[in-house]
């Protein structure tokens, strides 16, 4: 019954979203947490319904999502974060969020909700917890001559390490309750 | 610029999924609350891409969804439901919930979140809020001798009844601020 390594993580090719999954699966549980991935959302045309057999969609498109991915409830506090990756080595590049998953977040943080970024950067296989009130201060900066990227060294300033564990994988958890007022 | 009388949103024949998009949508731009609805969940299976159009998903079915339709945050709390109509007249079908989401409320009540359904009795055009802990002293009295169904005249009772307005169509969060501590 050994634990296996944390570099044996990395080597399973997992992505962020599957690690992250099971580590809500985790928290699920045990009533720890009820955090979920939001589905893709989909704009369906055609549906072919058989009468022995389930629905088959044949025709539908992806819509963009008006929200991040994640939310759910955690200490009785409501919880809202995307999860992003990033094959920089020196920064995190702001395009992987849109201007809408932005503004979401800041009608979330305004009425109370506890959110953030998790950050990974894959080529090191380090994740980050980046509070959104973090963000949007370089978020609003690249729209006046700052630069299109967060360093990879205010992540490590600014942010919270989060070290892969055996259950959950990703203990974000952890960070969220240093971030929690 | 006259206020069109109630039945006349009967008369358009909206769906209760509709009015609460639009009553969603009201509170978003007020930042009132964040509350959305969470998309179907869809497995996909073939998805053709195309140079120079947009992404076709060719085969996908309907997953079972695990959670409720509805979430967010409202003053600071994490907000959890579903909606529901009913044709009956004269009590709601228990049959219009699953267990999972019967247990995923249960979970999110123990977090500290307010959760609760909206039940539409369609033939008369009413909205009830109706709190998650009354709604499951019926689920597991069903198991237990009890009846399938929750009585129009006991979901007039305990629950609060929500009249259509303009703005929003379906104000049911007037009805959230009687049921939170
Ligand atoms: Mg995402
Ligand atoms: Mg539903």
């Amino acid at each position: 019954n050994h634990k296996p390594q944390i570099d044996n993580y990395a080597d399973r090719g997992m992505t962020l979203e599957a690690d992250l999954n099971q580590s809500n699966r985790y928290y699920l549980e045990r009533e720890i947490a009820v955090i979920h991935k939001k589905p893709t959302p989909i704009q369906i045309v055609k549906v072919d319904y058989h009468k022995r057999s389930a629905a088959v969609i044949k025709e539908a498109y992806f819509n963009r999502a008006s929200t991040t991915d994640y939310n759910g409830i955690y200490k009785g506090r409501y919880i809202d974060f995307d999860a992003k990756e990033t094959k920089s080595q020196t920064a995190f590049p702001l395009s992987n969020f849109h201007e809408h998953q932005i503004e979401h977040l800041r009608k979330c943080v305004k009425l109370g909700g506890i959110c953030f970024a998790l950050i990974k950067f894959v080529r090191t296989n380090e994740i980050f917890l980046f509070k959104a009130t973090d963000l949007f201060q370089f978020w609003d900066a690249q729209h006046n001559g700052g630069r299109k990227s967060i360093p990879k060294l205010t992540i490590q300033e600014l942010g919270y390490n989060i070290k892969y564990r055996l259950q959950p994988l990703i203990p974000y958890l952890d960070a969220v309750d240093q971030i929690m007022d």
